[in-house]
């Protein structure tokens, strides 16, 4: 996802353990979505770029243009490796985008494509790439308009970036911002989590599970479609992208300062994804997902969203998992399968680098 | 520049000298702004998406949104060093796109910027480059409301990749196209070039001048607005930035399908500038600017737009070069200061990777 330029989070106890200073360097952490992430952006980006449509936003901005509200939005995808089960880094750019701009209650229209290379990289490689951009933005609706390359020298890049960004109409009637969860509201989910960041990780890895676990990018606009067209209330979307759900809701929790309240019980989880999980020693709850969103809803409205998502191809597995509370402010909290309460938070630093 | 996404220019002869897919990798070359950068996007990314607003266009989209206009640009930047005389790499992320826009007749507006930085990147860089981008972003009276950061491991970027893109409102009046120069239009550049090249050249290689030379990076939408104000109907704008003059020019004539005459005596440039160029065996018609922009107008125009550049800071120096021709069609040719005429052509690959 495009990330939270929101200074609300900066007041929110203990995300910031240092200041930004005392990090002599760069490290792959501050790239994680997790708290090192929030840390840089809080620190280094946000004092620089106040402005009146920077501080609401998370998936991207939303600004006027001759009074019509346009989301604005923008993500680099640097995923290793380029091609992986279920996708490849030119569907991943296009849906990322797509996504932010869906997440944004914006029907995304028109997209960008910035191309860095690495002298070397196979043709065949970029050829496949652009192959899979084109049928992703086909897939999604989207134009691809306007570009460009960039070329740098043998070892001063990774294969192929890519950046994506995309601007779309905001209807009138939709009003969707992380800070309009309130306690009483329901927490949705799209369908089952963790596949993206363990299809990136089986291949990296070089693991065999006993079928294959493939990446769940998608783009994820005709389902935000349907759901708005049976509620446009919505108060809240999101992606879980970079450190998977409970970083997401985290963000939205010390944006909004209210908690949230799981149902581990309840959270589509595939069953190989979850062995995955185990074997590995990794929190589904942390892993990044590329075609899944949570929407925070109205209690009254969560039955009907639900029914819409579940009719939807991309939402057939969608599920209550919790509600937002006046408990655990800023923080998740979760009601475990045994029946006990732990309170989770972002992940501190880097879990799996270059996910996306 | 953000790219041509122009078809126009694929039925050019001798631009496409073979078959893309006869280049096994990709090279230096095909960031170069020249002919292999041409056929990279003219045989892998035109095939693939064209649409109806790819097609007419430069140094960005213009795409209708709710009936307004929009501009819409990209460039990712790569510049190495990441800092040198005249400007830094976050500022020429601000002051391309916001360029880029100016030259679609845009009002530059909102702009994302999206990061990639390299693990083990010195903080102090970092926070150098972000304020460059806020005083630069100031200047130009653009807003920077959506971003994103990745970091990669050490060894699989350089410091700091940035991208940024743009949107600005076209105003009612304003229809800049390369399509639009026509036999009889004059050609003018809004002051000295080759500046940026020379200049990121001397701090590469260590080369010392009389007096410094610095990048002449700088925002031209107050000039481009200065010269609309005078005469909204001006038919061309271009920034030449990588490949210089003659490859932008070149870029056009193709598009239009018309040819340049360029007088070399008219041509602005700098003393020392001019030195460094003969002492390193540099065409400065080829070497990139960017705080400059070519500009064709109609004869009856040119006075009057001219008058207007002048009065600006920006373009103090500007200049009428040359005119549109319908000899040397798809080509520029140079009047030379001892009378001879030569035709110029896009450089074949690189002359200087790395230069933005």
């Amino acid at each position: 996802m495009a990330e939270i330029l929101n200074g609300n989070g900066a007041q929110a106890v203990g995300v910031c353990p240092l200041p930004f200073t005392d990090y002599r360097e760069i490290v792959l952490g501050h790239g994680s979505g997790g708290k090192l992430s929030q840390d840089l952006i809080q620190k280094i980006v946000l004092p620089r770029f106040r402005n009146e449509w920077i501080a609401p936003l998370h998936d991207g901005a939303i600004v006027p243009v001759n009074g019509t509200r346009v989301a604005f939005s923008t993500d680099s995808y640097v995923v290793h490796p380029l091609f992986f089960p279920g996708g490849d880094i030119g569907k991943l750019a296009i849906h990322g985008t797509v996504n932010d701009l869906a997440m944004c209650g914006g029907k995304p229209l028109y997209l960008s494509s910035a191309l860095i290379l690495e002298e070397g990289t196979p043709s065949e490689d970029l050829v496949r790439v652009v192959d899979s951009m084109r049928e992703a933005a086909l897939e999604a609706g989207v134009a691809l308009v306007t570009g460009d390359t960039k070329v740098v020298d043998r070892g001063k890049a990774d294969g192929i970036f890519i950046n994506t960004s995309g601007i779309g109409i905001v209807p009138d009637g939709v009003n969707i911002s992380a800070s309009r969860a309130v306690p009483g509201d329901k927490i949705l989910v799209s369908g089952s989590i963790a596949m993206h960041g363990i299809a990136i990780l089986s291949v990296r890895e070089g693991l065999e599970f006993e079928s294959e676990i493939a990446s769940d990018t998608a783009p994820l606009n005709g389902l935000v479609a349907a759901m708005l067209a049976e509620c446009p209330d919505i108060h809240v979307l999101r992606d879980p992208t970079r450190g998977g759900v409970t970083s997401a809701l985290t963000e939205i929790a010390q944006g909004a300062g209210v908690g949230m309240l799981l149902d581990e019980a309840s959270i589509p989880i595939d069953e190989e994804v979850k062995g995955a999980c185990e074997i590995l020693g990794l929190d589904p709850l942390y892993v990044a997902n590329e075609g899944k969103l949570l929407a925070i809803v109205a209690a009254a409205d969560a039955a009907r969203v639900l029914a819409a998502m579940r009719q939807h191809p991309l939402g057939r597995d969608a599920a209550i998992i919790g509600e937002v509370t006046s408990q655990y402010r800023s923080f998740v909290a979760i009601k475990t399968r045994v029946g006990g309460t732990r309170v989770v938070d972002m992940l501190p630093g880097e879990q799996l680098p270059r996910i996306c």
